[in-house]
């Protein structure tokens, strides 16, 4: 498990997110409009060919395997694949990070492709997010992974805005426990706990700012 | 939180599949590219533009709001939107679930889209996938919802070609235990075990089967 060094300035870092944000933006919107299309079967086809002519296109010179996560000499994150946060992801929804005093916290919105119960956010869905989140409020002060996570599910979270947040609380030797949750306007809808595990070859390994993907 | 029945039949169902597996597959296609291409600068702003041409003409006509989860009067799923098994959303891998004698597996393959750590799928997708698959063997007799799901990591998750499997372990009263497993070649990677409850009103409510998005 190989991290990779982008050697690059912060400002090309922002430059290329720049570039990117966008299309993958437009990627997200169109798998939407796939879901949600009442078109009729021949335009839904029409469609399919046309995506068709794009994806060779972008796949005329591509990498081997997947995008990897890279970070810059500054310590700046750039896991661009990722499937949470990834700027070039279009699964991610993505989430945007912020580092707060007790941990990290997120505010985002969940539209149709993150259905699973009518008109609610997949359970599993929830899940990935919190994952995630803990992770990330874990890994501040270094690198560590994921031991052990529990959901609680309290009530269905309907699609549309949300927030959640992760915290550390407590650090055992090489143990860190976290916690966090995800609200909709009237409240908590799903907790979590977690147990991350900071890798023996890790210890004293600087941390990656891993805000945005 | 309502489902529809769509009042079509068997044939219908298999029929529109075939029309919106290849149009989901080349926009998963597309995400992936979109992750992993190469091209310059332009050509990723003319992709971006066709693209919206796409969705421009998709959206000429769609549904208001998500998909939702929709049914036959044969009790055969549609949940051609769900996050994991959607058959019309490019986020879902999507899992094809197999109903076995002691409960659900699934064969699948996850690629770029699913990266978190270098190489290796999102400890948050192990915990969606989980928490889907064992839903999924709950609900074999009859809706429920989930009430708590622990995932525990035993080791890496190599992006490429795994299996799932979740089975019900114990039924009491209106509470169901799950547990399940993903796997590579070399065995476990994760596995998971969860509580489901059946809600009061859904008791002896024929169960809907939910193999195919």
């Amino acid at each position: 498990m190989e991290f990779i060094l982008e050697d690059i300035s912060e400002a090309e870092v922002a430059r290329r997110r720049g570039v990117y944000t966008p299309l993958t933006d437009t990627v997200r919107d169109l798998v939407d409009a796939v879901i949600r299309t009442e078109v009729s079967e021949d335009a839904l086809d029409d469609a399919r060919r046309r995506i068709a002519e794009v994806v060779a296109d972008l796949r005329s010179k591509q990498m081997d395997g997947p995008y990897g996560v890279r970070h810059t000499r500054q310590n700046t994150g750039m896991a661009w694949g990722n499937a949470v946060i990834g700027v070039r992801n279009a699964l991610a929804p993505p989430l945007d990070v912020v580092h707060v005093d007790d941990g990290v916290r997120s505010d985002f919105t969940l539209g149709a492709a993150y259905e699973g119960p009518p008109g609610c956010v997949h359970g599993g869905v929830c899940a990935m997010l919190l994952d995630h989140l803990l992770g990330n409020a874990a890994s501040t002060e270094g690198p560590c992974y994921t031991g052990t996570i529990t959901i609680r599910y309290l009530r269905p979270t309907r699609l549309g805005a949300l927030s959640a947040r992760a915290w550390v609380t407590e650090r055992t030797g090489r143990k860190l426990y976290a916690k966090g949750t995800i609200s909709d306007a009237e409240g908590v809808t799903c907790e979590a706990e977690g147990v991350f595990i900071v890798p023996r070859s890790a210890v004293d390994t600087p941390a990656v700012r891993w805000s945005q993907g």
